[in-house]
């Protein structure tokens, strides 16, 4: 493993200042795409798809054959050498060895593009992890929202739908929290965004999250409930502070998602899931809005709207592109940024080779990595403590502490857990746990 | 879309002039097909496959390469976003956006191809909608025999076995009579070419069709019925004059079918399908004959003949490669002809918001385009009225005619129909329909 | 087809010097893989995969592109024309036409890639022909020893685990012998070599075979027995002498394979199979010891000897993108070889249109070429008649051999069948195949 490559396994692995270079590059690529065919001639980029994402894949390899770059790709999960059963990291590893010299992953383990990273010799991009990232989505999302409007920070996106199940949205949520942006979230009535990932845009970014009442717009929602993210302000006792703003005057974007109904729940009616069309947007506060769709569409976004100026959903695809293109260019090393490294995380690192597990099922830690990989978590917090996987970012709440020398056990809380060292400690779920391991609930303080 | 784009959805997008500038092009690329590897660098070409076609799809990829280009490549109809439900006419706006530069379309669809080309924005080319048209074969097959007969007009051609099924023999044969070749059809009883087809040839370009008998000749077919198709005659009363024309003396090439067993009759007994053999070819008739096959062959041509210089198949097959970098040249504007537009047809079309529908299940307008698509028709005849599905060609009868302001309805073959305007026109099927959309019944002349 | 092209469907296809050329002109190409993108520019390679094969195929690919080349591929085995009935030998004449510069075939059928060679006017690659060979593997292995050790004769190798499926090993097995190595074969009990696999080390390269113990290494191999190949030596009466040679008291390099569980026997328990970890290289004579695998491992190698840095699996698989860059630009004449050609077989060859067939139900000639190739044969033994089947290698022994024009028949052994010029014996199976071809079973002598 190569200390200076960079990979893009999450929009967090650039920094603000890479990200709008990034951009300033895509537009230079995009004044003539098929002018550039010479600049990563001999280049080799891997498209390693264990699930399949036909528009992602040939984004992907649009860019890089745009660049004079070469494909080698594996789209087929079934076909690869899993069907071997082959591990994720021995296929990086040689895939990342004389075959490819930059690999784009897909695959349906979250955090399994985070392993990928980790084994690879090459730079990995992230083209989709399970429920968890799809950063370049992410970054096509905000390249376009500046192109459109000339700056993130400060303007007013509304985020209508599933808001629930779409990661795009969630991934897209963050990213405008940093970026200075504001949010209104206004759900599909049952697929409400989740609780961890509002407190996420507080801890992490700062974010005012704040609950009201959307006003009604016809054929949006159904129901009445918004929430409303405010960046930068100061941190919040509660998570929701039960006031109701006014409705935003201007808004600049709708983000608008299709329903998940693959990952739908049974007893959920989505005969009212909202649509947007031609009159939707012809209340004055839309004047101005751009409406985005990551696509594909089903029947949100009405074909009567494709005509219409402020309907860029194709225009936001077809930047993905350049986007992918000034990515790649910079991640081979091609094109360097006159901008400042990504500011590595200062929170202490948990590696559990005993102790606790993600309690997500769909991490890779508990799939395909379960037999090479130990669970690794971000402290976020010591007492309680509050850990975050390393790999799929799910937050768990350990309810012990134990003292890896001592083997004395300690409830999460105690003032005694607090005191050991974080390199000492091991984080368990229960006593069952903890008592495999052979640390003593006798001791439990 | 571009006002100035070409697609290249039905043999009849180009006109002769402009084949036959392709014909030496394709010549001059095929003298050394390794040397204009930068004609078309930087360009890219996308071949979506919706259902799939290895040959198809690999002889468009690599003349694209040849030329430089590059390709991407989705060639699974089930892993294409139309699992997730997305619309062709999306799947090519994104894929026309910034991801390729030319799209090859093959899908189940008929008229599947000129949907495509309507929202794309970069050319489109048929590879193949349903059992509708496969026009590049057709290109092919016209070239090679120009290239081994030097010209097209005034040879002599018969066209052997499934006549009924086989969508390359259709289209060959709307081809040959445009430029002025005779057929011999010689089919395998009960795999008839359509009336349609022998109609079309007949109004479109002239032909003059009849029937006779076709002397035996060993081996090619059980049944003696032939149809020779002679260009440019003046138009017969009926369809077949029922006179014997004598064998034909001399025949330059047979097209030979295989038998089309997915969409064959339960009941038609197969067993004496005609074979190619050396055998077959020594009588003096065929002395000069090319024998030619769309190819993949089953049994119906044998493998002795293979050796044999008339047996020009393979040599067919390959040249489907110089003819199709002409064609992607020349949709790219990388390379100009001199050659006049073809000429556009002066029949009106009607655009049935309301009216009468495609009656074939196969139609894009039934499939894939329910959603988006107004079925539309070009006007073949006025009285009785004689309408052709301007996606996927069937002809339709409708039987009745509606006013659009007044609502009164018309038999098809009634003065006052034929004193209604096009443009004011509603075409119905039946009275059913029409009472649907509010056409009286009652005021039925 | 083209007297001169060159093909690789068997690593005799190449002669040793030709080999050792092909390793240093890899060595220049492995300096820089970037550099040499503009050496094949305008050439096409086919990979044409009947099965998958992920890696073989990316390898390819990667190596292609690397030379400036492009790709055509066809990776489904059920989507490719075969579907529609078409036999290999058009497939290849087809894509072998205009479409593509080379080819790379990996085929189910044993044989197959032979098959290929002959009808395709190009060269052909053999990408694995089901269990027969897969050249370019062995290519590879041999490459790597060769960087590692500096040469290949005298080195001495240990081939462990499953030795009787892994068709691998047995290509591995030839080639080393033919170079000159010497071999420990150390096979997992129920999966030893097989006996024709030495019996062809020793006709063909004159390997000297014994049977011996090897002395006990933990882990691995549950028994004592192996098998002990020297080269160059005198032929030895019985195909094993029950000599107990000394532990060897260097071992140049480990090949560990990994169990083939879809091919094993149910009887066979495989829990004791053994796996190589850090612990195991402890031994003395295991200090200077390249431990190599065709990957995918699944738990023949423990994943805490990737960092040792005589685990060099993971380079040795990268190794495979420069020497294939150096075959295929050997195979595409781009670059000379200053070498002699491999020597061509002196013994006669038997091709059988009426008598005996190959045997083995997974040959080609049994398989997809049924339709149109007559079995064929390498004469290996007059009396009693021994044959090897030029496409799967299997040796056969007929009982019997007729006439070709008395029809007289006679015993395999008999004095009258080795009078018989080799041009005008037919080979038969047994009395009835005899019969039915017209070979009259009375006259048995």
């Amino acid at each position: 493993m190569d200390d200076e490559k960079r990979d893009f396994v999450s929009i967090d692995d650039l920094g603000n200042e890479e990200i709008l270079g990034l951009f300033r590059l895509a537009d230079a690529y995009d004044e003539d795409l098929r002018a550039w065919a010479s600049q990563c001639t001999g280049s080799i980029l891997a498209t390693l798809f264990f699930e399949p994402s036909t528009r992602t894949r040939l984004s992907f390899e649009s860019a890089m054959q745009r660049l004079g770059g070469s494909i080698i790709s594996a789209n087929d999960g079934e076909v690869m050498s899993a069907a071997k059963g082959e591990s994720l990291a021995d296929t990086v590893r040689v895939v990342g060895g004389r075959y490819a010299d930059i690999i784009v992953l897909r695959h349906p383990h979250e955090g399994a593009a985070r392993v990928a990273s980790r084994f690879a010799d090459v730079p990995v991009i992230n083209g989709g992890d399970g429920a968890h990232e799809h950063p370049t989505q992410t970054l096509c999302d905000l390249y376009t929202l500046w192109k459109e409007k000339g700056r993130i920070d400060g303007i007013e996106v509304l985020l209508a739908g599933d808001l629930k199940y779409s990661r795009t949205v969630h991934s897209l949520a963050y990213a405008l929290a940093r970026f200075g942006a504001s949010l209104v979230c206004v759900p599909f009535p049952g697929l409400e965004i989740p609780k961890s990932v509002l407190e996420r845009m507080q801890r992490d970014w700062g974010a005012d999250v704040t609950r009201g009442e959307f006003s009604d717009i016809s054929g949006l929602t159904p129901g009445k409930d918004a929430v409303y993210v405010t960046p930068h302000k100061p941190h919040q006792e509660s998570l929701f502070t039960q006031i109701t703003p006014p409705a935003r005057e201007k808004i600049d974007a709708i983000y608008m998602t299709r329903l998940q109904k693959e990952r739908l729940e049974r007893d959920l009616d989505s005969k009212d899931y909202p649509s947007i069309d031609s009159e939707f947007l012809k209340e004055t506060r839309f004047r101005d809005t751009r409406v985005m769709h990551p696509l594909p569409r089903v029947d949100e976004i009405s074909y009567d709207l494709d005509q219409d100026p402020r309907a860029i959903y194709f225009r936001q695809a077809a930047l993905g592109v350049p986007i992918r293109m000034a990515l790649l260019a910079f991640l081979l090393g091609v094109v360097k940024l006159d901008a400042p490294l990504p500011e590595r995380s200062s929170r202490p690192v948990y590696r559990s080779d005993a102790g606790i597990n993600c309690a997500n099922p769909a991490c890779v830690t508990n799939g395909e990595g379960h037999r090479y990989l130990a669970p690794e978590f971000t402290i976020l917090r010591d007492s309680p403590p509050l850990l975050r996987c390393v790999y799929c970012d799910l937050e768990v709440s350990p309810s012990l502490v134990g003292h890896v020398a001592s083997k004395k056990l300690h409830r999460g809380n105690a003032a005694e857990a607090k005191r050991i060292l974080p390199e000492r400690r091991v984080y368990f779920e229960d006593e069952g746990q903890a008592d495999s391991a052979g640390f003593g609930t006798g001791a439990t303080s």
